[in-house]
């Protein structure tokens, strides 16, 4: 009797961490469509290639529906296995992941609605900026959704400090698009294009960012939020 | 016995609803603290008021740090609690409502910051339309921490539809914004500050719908991001 309870225990104990494991999963295959979409948005861009940018906006839906999927297998896992301590954490890092996952893929239909908008123009310069700056944001999306997938605490302090680049990237292009503007009135079309896809990889950065402090939080049971990346760093080495 | 237990019992489920409107008054304190933001942050852009706008700009670390304190509290009565059913939607809700009042914060602040650089010029026309705008952001803002407070569906239901008001402005005022750049150049650093106002307060009106979006979904249980207002509001009559 007692052997057939500790075998129904571990039967049940198994089940559930199986269901943590399918969550973490699904949240990295979200977040691989949501790098996909960024990464199409960029080449429709950097390309003019205007089929591949109504691909990414016609497949935006994909992005939502799976957020409202995973939420509700969130709330199914802390109904029916009330879990707690690190587990607790990791629903709750993982509810406001995809959050954060979501937005991210609205700012990639945003670059790609502007890149169906840009695609009559010749502007070679510019959107050498914006591919860079879009490698950098792709770069930080990847990396937060790699320190998710490995649970590196230290990789996720390290994305959280490099948002700090792509912010540097962004003002410099911004005043470089004011210069344009004021030079030429008839650039201010393109330029405001340009400058809302900027911003759309700027914000990026941001969302990509808050993935890594709730990783943080979810290792370390502390909250990073609003705090100073450089004393953030100090604590890491004091740790 | 029983009686002892029963009354134990009682007294566990009290403290349990006492921990359930301790959270929903907190998370009503931080929304109003964030309306008094966006409400200070208005007042400074308009009256050009430095002094109040960076009132604001010093306030945004006590929206951060309620942000902070409440996912705190959160993750204890999950912990704790082990809520089912409806309580468990009501505090995913919690979860994802202080999220948005923080990134609501956040646009305030931004607001303040345009509001410092506009403070030395004299644009009183364009003042009147991010008044405006102002204040339909802050009426929907209101409207759904007011559904919130008072779990009032229909209302709930009602900010959702409005929020396409405010975007409407904000197309408008865009191309009136772009008309100005193009008339005069030396327009442009003014004309953006005031861009990227007006895309802070559309960007409040998303934040606003979202809450009430987990509010709709936390009373029925139905999770009704990403479909079709229209729909909604048919189906709401169908209801």
């Amino acid at each position: 009797m007692d052997k057939d309870k500790r075998e129904l225990g571990q039967h049940i104990s198994r089940q559930y961490d199986h269901d943590l494991e399918d969550l973490r999963s699904r949240v990295l295959s979200m977040g691989g469509l949501v790098e996909q979409q960024l990464a199409d948005a960029l080449s429709a861009m950097v390309g003019g290639d205007t089929r591949l940018a109504r691909q990414v906006v016609d497949r935006d839906y994909q992005v939502n529906a799976l957020e409202v999927a995973l939420d509700e297998q969130c709330s199914h896992i802390l109904a029916r296995r009330q879990p707690a301590a690190g587990d607790l954490r990791l629903i709750i890092a993982v509810i406001k992941t995809i959050t954060d996952l979501e937005r991210i893929g609205d700012q990639a239909e945003r670059v790609a609605r502007n890149a169906i908008e840009l695609s009559e123009m010749e502007r070679p310069r510019d959107k050498l900026v914006v591919r860079h700056m879009g490698e950098l944001a792709r770069k930080l999306l990847h990396d937060s959704l790699d320190a998710f997938a490995r649970m590196d605490v230290d990789l996720a302090h390290e994305v959280t400090k490099r948002d700090l680049e792509i912010d540097r990237e962004y003002e410099a292009f911004v005043r470089q698009l004011i210069t344009y503007m004021m030079e030429d009135p008839r650039s201010i079309r393109w330029t405001l294009a340009f400058l809302w896809s900027a911003r759309a990889l700027e914000r990026i950065g941001d969302h990509s960012k808050n993935i890594c402090e709730y990783l943080i939080y979810m290792a370390l049971g502390k909250d990073i939020r609003h705090t100073d990346p450089q004393q953030r760093a100090q604590e890491l080495e004091g740790d």
